[in-house]
């Protein structure tokens, strides 16, 4: 069994309005020396898979389909494996 | 300047059905090897700091306070320092 970390974050050229909110909430609530705040997700999946190379690759298309948005997100992958 | 990356995940006593909702649709989508998906988020913050130490304090107690809801989430934080 393996674990597949999943980083998902706006690319750079995108707006982040949600991290603009958060960013003037700070600053609002006594933290100025925030500069900048950007939101992204992070999923966990849980996978079973013959190889890690597999379970990897398996991943990896999992996100291009449904994970993320590759037209304006990029997404990051790293794979655990699990203790038995 | 450090970044700060903060990993917020429901507690594992707290159910996920936005996690549960991916899982079925990606066993939909030919994916039966996922056993467990759970959703959370991914925030970077761009902050100045006196010091490393300085920073990742200040971040914690905005995470404790905004970030996350500490009731049914848990958070981990790192701190990098970014080049100049």
């Amino acid at each position: 069994m393996y674990t597949g970390q999943v980083f998902v974050t706006l690319k750079k050229a995108v707006l982040d309005p949600q991290g603009d909110t958060v960013k003037r909430s700070l600053h609002t609530m006594g933290y100025p020396e925030v500069k900048d705040v950007r939101v992204g997700k992070y999923i966990e999946v849980k996978l079973d898979g013959a190889t890690r190379q597999e379970a990897e690759e398996r991943l990896d298309e999992m996100c291009r389909k449904l994970l993320a948005n590759p037209v304006i997100e990029e997404f990051h992958i790293e794979i655990v494996e699990d203790d038995q």
